[in-house]
């Protein structure tokens, strides 16, 4: 029922904006691409004939209007720096594409509808702000403070983009003006691609414990020595190293990753005064997430006393799993078998704007594979066929939600 | 016999020169402050009455003449960025301060005494240039490409000191016109400082190996499942491991230092795509080196394709040990004994212009502890109450060199 040759169209003008040479794309939050795909986007949404409205926090929405509590459904249209085509801007467009056939085939539909993209998902400044700023959970202190890498303050980018921070709890909604949120997104993992199932109904979204850890020791040089040194390298080498053994003996499923790691002086023939590194664990078990926490902090103090160093972590973020609406998993399920689209229920292992609507309003999320599972990369790629099927699907779901008592 | 108010008051004009508000000093080789101090240095072999002579690499000597081949007996002047005040320049004062002891009292002194402040030992450009042009045994192919930290080419710093890089080569020396080597340094270790000896006798210098090591993964999203991940931060940190376990098995006494690691993209929420790290193994056996060289080049090729990672490896340093002259060991340990002063026997970790000499002429080194066995930072420190044995020592060395058949 859907045009998908409209939707690819779409997608395709949309990727053009923030292109980079490497075939990636970079549309930090409130930049220059940025701003410009949310120009060519209100532009899309008045095409459509949908009532678009900008809140404070710069979430766009375009609404087809109706008694009671509204559908949402969206994701995101900023990406990382050389980040993929797909990875919240599918979302966004693909429930644009809902809501033109709803209006155009002037589907029943007795609830509002309302397409959203929210602001600043992928951590510019604060990361998830728009869907945060909707569900009235942002920190509202640290605000003022936040900068992008560039070290450009939200404030100064917002009001580039026509903003204001200083009123952007307006932006905040009543939960009983909204009666479900649906996103649809690529999978960022490989599950789907490697089962050769279309869609992914997601359970809940994993939780994420990510803490930054410094280790100071002695720089001394590489000459001294091994006795009697104080290497934080080789210190925060075995903190890993143990951490691993414990993912693997506690919880083999949970993910770990160390993504930053920097050594000061960073010197080839000096033993390092300190070094700091980030470790981020995710699972859909909050007991798991917080016994990953526990075995973190007793290996700290167990290895800064036996190894003479100074150990610190500081927590950088801790969110808990999010279930799916169950509701909403059985809805899009049954779309699926309607429309004998095979799927795969599963979890999701990185964070989405449906993460922060969760906790607010029964929320649901539709997975489509990512070739090779991979993402946040030029070569992010869902077929189009699969994008298709997920979007019949989501279309299908949206009218049953709005349907739904 | 020396003055060691003197050559205490040397030492601190000359600390003066290239000192940051940290109390470390800067004198990188044929920069400003480094070429403040070779003026000073200049001025003081003028007023000590010697015959100076700056050679075309820059090395400064000022000789008490005779007949014959010479002692030689110095370091250098430069240091590394935020280093110490007693690395290199103690040992170019302690010689200066022993040819005015001989000068003033007459002593006799059979054969030519030089004193010698060898040029870039602390590797801004090349390290060890002065020593390497001395001996004949520079890379002549890639002094033109050589640059400092900063970019600056080796020809246009040493432009700047008056110098041409072009006709470097003609800084040469025929070695039998070179009796001996003796360099008086800080140990950079912490034995001497542990045996509460004055002065080290250096058996030998420690061969030293280093590696630059890439590893390939794939960046990765991190909340893609950990099987199918390939982290190259998880197969670094496996073969840093691997490789200290041997050394623990094959060679307790190797020194291992992984002095550099970076990480690409290095954020939070991403696997790392590759990781690069130095790593620097240091030995007296050159045996144990070359095992510790295998194990790697083997650990490698199990690791990479174990993993899935692509691991590669670039030697930057293979400097085999470098034994001391065993006639000049036992010169200064019978000085030592004369002057009734503690010696230990010990390897040095460091690198150091002997090691250069060490192959072209008999050569021994002196050692003087380090305090808290630090050098190479703001701390490094000796005792004067050592420095004044020391030198006693090297001043009877160098008498019983000159003397000798």
């Amino acid at each position: 029922m859907i045009d998908a040759r409209r939707l690819r169209g779409d997608l395709e003008e949309l990727s053009s904006i923030g292109r980079l040479p490497t075939g990636g794309i970079s549309r930090p939050a409130f930049g220059p691409a940025e701003t410009q795909a949310r120009h060519w986007f209100i532009g899309r949404l008045e095409q459509a004939g949908l009532e678009v409205k900008v809140d404070e926090a710069g979430n766009i929405s375009g609404r087809l209007p109706g008694p009671g509590p509204a559908v949402l459904s969206g994701s995101h249209l900023d990406t990382i720096e050389n980040g993929g085509a797909f990875d919240g801007a599918l979302g966004v467009l693909a429930a644009l594409e809902c809501l033109r056939v709803i209006r155009e085939r002037c589907l029943s539909c007795p609830a509002p509808v309302e397409v959203i993209a929210f602001s600043d998902e992928e951590e510019s400044f604060l990361g998830f702000l728009g869907s945060l700023a909707v569900t009235g959970r942002l920190p509202a202190r640290e605000l003022g403070e936040i900068t992008n890498p560039a070290g450009v303050p939200l404030s100064r980018a917002m009001e580039q983009c026509g903003l204001d921070l200083g009123i952007i709890g307006r932006a905040a909604r009543d939960p009983s003006t909204i009666r479900a949120f649906v996103e649809l997104h690529i999978e960022q993992g490989p599950i789907l691609a490697e089962r050769g199932a279309s869609i992914g109904v997601v359970e809940a979204i994993k939780g994420n414990y990510r803490y930054g850890i410094t280790v100071r020791g002695r720089r001394d040089h590489a000459g001294v020595p091994m006795r009697g040194r104080r290497d934080p390298l080789f210190g925060a080498i075995e903190l890993i190293e143990t951490m691993r053994k414990q993912c693997a003996e506690i919880a083999p499923e949970v993910l770990m990753t160390v993504g930053q790691f920097t050594v000061e002086p960073g010197l080839e023939n000096v033993i390092p005064g300190s070094v700091y590194f980030s470790v981020d664990f995710r699972d859909e078990n909050p007991r798991t997430l917080r016994s990953m926490e526990e075995g973190l902090l007793e290996e700290i103090e167990r290895l800064g006393s036996g190894l003479s160093l100074e150990i610190r972590q500081r927590p950088l973020l801790k969110i808990d799993p999010v279930p799916m609406s169950p509701a909403i998993q059985t809805a899009i399920e049954q779309a699926a078998e309607q429309l004998d689209i095979d799927w795969v229920a599963l979890q999701s292992g990185a964070g989405h704007d449906a993460q922060v609507l969760g906790r607010f309003v029964p929320t649901g999320m539709i997975f489509v594979p990512s070739r090779g599972g991979r993402s946040h990369c030029p070569e992010e790629y869902t077929e189009w066929r699969d994008i298709e099927r997920a979007t019949e699907v989501l279309l299908a779901v949206i009218l049953s939600l709005a349907a739904a008592d």
